[in-house]
């Protein structure tokens, strides 16, 4: 079973190729280009280097939101253009669980927190049991940081946070966070199209995928635009009453 | 402070950039092609898509064995190639270390096998402290993989076995290992040059770095070329004697 796995929630751009317990490859970069200037070149690069024949994937895991609106459109119409290309199916991967997924096996509480702008965060609380099994304790939401922080404090146990919300709410943490805590390393704190891929071969052994047209991302919040659409619409409505 | 990280211990080649708590890119891949065909068109493409100047690498962090002897010489002139222009230190991490670095906050112990021909491990023993700080119970060394079994049993706690020896000692780990165990997913069971990096900081921030032109790979074991000489040399002996 041989799954890609396409991550572009942030800025960092990443690809990989696993194929049942091995990672074939993997090409991640954190840089300021954009997703459209990386995504497809890396995937390209990637497949000459290690000789793959992209039809003989059995199915596309992307991380399908949330995160930076313009990234996840990219990597989901590139996940999506693919998929109907190749004929298979995308499996959606909860970009907070995909994140989370990194600290396979450690102890305690696993927070992941992307920045989302304007106080808030995307985040989620998850834990590994002693298997090794992955366990959701609170699903991927937006929310303002005290709100997860206060979620923390009630739990009592030691937590491990990650992700680019990290350098954004340090200080926060730092002032309100009442267990023990810990950041994750550079290796292991942002997004990783191998952690999407392998959390999506589980999701896709049990059934959990969809057709390519079928997909798509999930945002969690408006957009500005909307946001901005929908503020004007009341204001016009207002005005008119 | 930037370093570049290279693994070329096993069959997986790896090339990264951590800067500070960044993961700037890495290259991972896992695939039958000899590492000096993948290390440093690896790295080519990496700096470019990153547009890194290589000469604002502070040091060279090596995965520096043990290892397939090959492999590890074609990292390790590699690092010491590129430290020798770029004149930057090298640090040598030690294989195993850096493998088992990829499980940064784990509960219980790790314990990476890599698999060295002859019934024998490349292995060790680490566990990481509630801060996250890496200690090693037993230093990486090469020995039959009944020993290693032996000292698990002894310590009594949970352990996770990674590296290219599970697939080989899969059946003997079922028949002999008495506490509870479990092996690392795709994503994390195999060498990455991100773990090389950022553990190779640590050991950089306190000092633990050499200049390229000392830089030697710790094979841990003759290769079998010194092997049959040796034992040439003492059959010619016995004959003479």
């Amino acid at each position: 079973m041989k799954i890609l796995g396409i991550d572009g929630s942030g800025l960092v751009a990443s690809v990989a190729i696993v194929e049942d317990d091995n990672l074939i490859g993997e090409y991640t970069t954190g840089y300021k280009k954009t997703h459209s200037q990386t995504l497809l070149p890396m995937l390209d690069e990637l497949s000459k280097m290690i000789e793959l024949d992209l039809n003989t994937v059995d199915a596309i895991a992307v991380s399908a939101g949330p995160g930076s609106f313009t990234g996840l459109r990219i990597a989901s119409a590139t996940a999506k253009g693919l998929g109907l290309t190749m004929g298979c199916p995308i499996v959606s991967v909860p970009t907070v669980d995909a994140i989370a997924f990194n600290m396979w096996g450690n102890s305690g509480i696993i927070c992941p927190i992307l920045d989302a702008r304007r106080g808030q965060v995307y985040t989620g609380l998850y834990r590994f049991e002693a298997d090794g099994t992955f366990t959701v304790i609170k699903e991927q939401c937006a929310c303002d940081f005290h709100d997860i922080a206060e979620e923390i404090n009630k739990l009592g146990e030691a937590v491990t946070f990650l992700g680019d919300g990290v350098p954004v709410f340090k200080d926060t943490i730092a002032d309100i966070i009442k267990v023990d805590y810990r950041f994750a390393p550079a290796h292991l704190n942002r997004q990783h199209a191998a952690s999407v891929a392998t959390l999506g071969s589980i999701y896709y052994a049990n059934g959990d995928c969809e057709p390519a047209a079928d997909h798509r991302p999930e945002y969690l919040r408006l957009s500005q635009a909307e946001r901005e659409r929908m503020e004007k619409e009341r204001l016009e409505k207002e005005g008119k009453a």
